[in-house]
């Protein structure tokens, strides 16, 4: 039997927009089954934390747009665990009120939060790290991240380094996290040992990580505790709006684990990656002899390296390409080079500019 | 008033691969508003002859797979003025049997053949050149050829040449028929400067057509004749089903006009295309100051000289391209460069043998 004081929070409220045309503000990329594998992000996110805490204390936070798809996608949640945002506020806000909510029900909780759109390919070693995490957040007053051991100098992650020095059982103190480097810096990360990629994945006692809010966040824990006789009840909603109005804009990194000193981080291999981009996405694909990732009905001539998706009955003949994404989904096609992706942003700016917001 | 005696054909029976993915088995181009200008080909086609013959007098003849949209396109037509094929066969046998049932209707009809997939800018010319044809045709025993008067040295046309020295008033001896030629070629013919593009329009009077009919192909001709008795009867069906399987398959212009020694030519302007290739569509479309010809919402960024449609409700973004052509329609995606068109043939016979026929 599972321990009845481990938590699961799963932030699924990002709309992914790095992955358009086929995640949208509508149906964002962690309601995709993005890999082909039977089962959306989310559904994965869900499942992989059923293996680490009971099925009742697992909640998620997403913004009110998606209740939706949480309810189809997760038939099994109630709506009591399902935290509904008005707006994006950033991680911080979204910690403080599942906490808050998460502590009035058992202060003695201890949680896990992880971002839905992520994926884990092993398991069984996310299993045990978790259940490590829980372990040493349930005993002591810390606040431990997942470092992910580097296996290249990706730009595209941010880096927390930690201090080799103390730690014991694969548990050691951070030193500083980094934003996302040039290149010559993440090849020095990688050499120097000591730095591993910022999952985004967290484990703490609800009890310290309120501690912290205190002491770094008093006005967004304020807000939120002040919530506790409406928790869990009608007036929740109308609460949260007003209380999400009220707050800042500010991530639980930049607003408290860069600047605590309890901050600790367990590096781990678990195959993870963010999934944030088309590029992220094509490394996990299996590819045919041209290089080539190809998902749906493809037919390929003089096409080498590159990454061709179109919806299950429907069929794309490509001709001449190399090192390019072709992506068609919905209403939507979007041709680039796998070496311009960064401008889906822009593609998206430009839409929007143009009004065309159906197919944003 | 028209005269009585004016009759057409309009041939509405092609599949219009090349122009895949807009143009498919079960709706060929023909039936699209190519263009975009709000009427399909075939409408085009049906109200050009409108201006130089009766309605009552305009005959269609397709596949009769196509009789549910050429009703719902031409809903003024009778099913006594549409023809339909039980299969393929070529122009030969399609004219013959549109010749036999128009004969039979009036003895004395000139009667203008033309292909429903072609494009005429200027209907002002086309117009005085048909009514030029026809009273040419209904005084004397010829078989009018409209010739284009080449731009440029294309090789995707057949060419004509005539005698200048045997012609008045612009209408020529033909001297030979000639196959698409190679690039060197086509500049030869258009030095000579007595070549034209072969239309495929075509005028004659029924009794002329019949008596080349009856030298040249005179077991074609014996096989709808024989269907004097049935045509406009609900017999005629039937006896077509067995008359097409009976029939060899075979061109008009292979089986009677290079052949025939009564074939003249109207060199002509009628800003025409046979708009047979994606590339010729661009052609006729707008460019914006990168060179591209674009269709539907289609944003593009780093993009030069390439053609990209979309329908009316879905969007493009194409960053990276110089020289494709960006294509997608119903189901299917076609990226492929310009210079590259011609695979389409194969791309469609690869989809075939790969069992993906609802994408054909």
């Amino acid at each position: 039997m599972q321990n009845q004081n481990n938590f699961a929070l799963i932030m699924a409220g990002g709309i992914g927009t790095r992955l358009w045309p086929v995640s949208r503000k509508h149906f964002p990329k962690q309601f995709h089954d993005v890999l082909g594998v039977g089962e959306t992000l989310l559904q994965l996110s869900y499942n992989r934390l059923l293996d680490v805490c009971p099925e009742e204390n697992i909640y998620i936070i997403s913004n009110e747009d998606y209740y939706g798809l949480i309810k189809e996608q997760l038939p099994a949640m109630t709506d009591d665990q399902i935290l509904l945002e008005p707006q994006l506020r950033n991680t911080a806000p979204c910690v403080a009120y599942a906490v808050h909510k998460i502590a009035q029900k058992n202060p003695e909780a201890n949680l896990i939060v992880s971002p839905a759109d992520h994926l884990i390919l092993k398991q069984d070693n996310f299993k045990s790290v978790a259940i490590q995490a829980f372990e040493e957040a349930s005993k002591k007053d810390v606040l431990i991240t997942f470092g992910i051991n580097p296996t290249r100098p990706d730009t595209g992650y941010g880096y927390i380094e930690y201090d080799q020095a103390h730690g014991e059982s694969g548990v050691y103190k951070v030193a500083a996290f980094k934003e996302k480097p040039d290149l010559t810096t993440a090849k020095e990360f990688l050499e120097a040992g000591n730095y591993v990629w910022n999952s985004g994945i967290f484990v703490w006692s609800v009890s310290s990580i309120i501690k912290s809010f205190e002491k770094y966040l008093p006005e967004v824990n304020q807000l939120f505790s002040q919530g506790s006789q409406v928790y869990y009840t009608e007036g929740e909603k109308a609460y949260i709006q007003r209380t999400y109005e009220a707050c800042i804009n500010i991530s639980i990194d930049y607003g408290i684990l860069e600047k605590a000193d309890n901050v600790y981080v367990i590096p781990a291999d678990f195959g993870w990656t963010d999934l944030g981009t088309w590029k992220s996405i094509d490394s996990q694909h299996e590819k045919d002899k041209h290089g080539n990732s190809l998902q749906g009905t493809v037919l390929t001539y003089d096409t080498k390296e590159s990454f061709i998706k179109v919806p299950k009955d429907q069929i794309a003949v490509v001709q001449g390409l190399e090192n390019y994404i072709v992506i068609y989904d919905g209403n939507a096609l979007m041709v680039c080079q796998k070496d311009q992706e960064q401008m889906v942003k822009k593609f998206l700016g430009d839409i929007k500019e143009k009004g065309h917001n159906e197919f944003v």
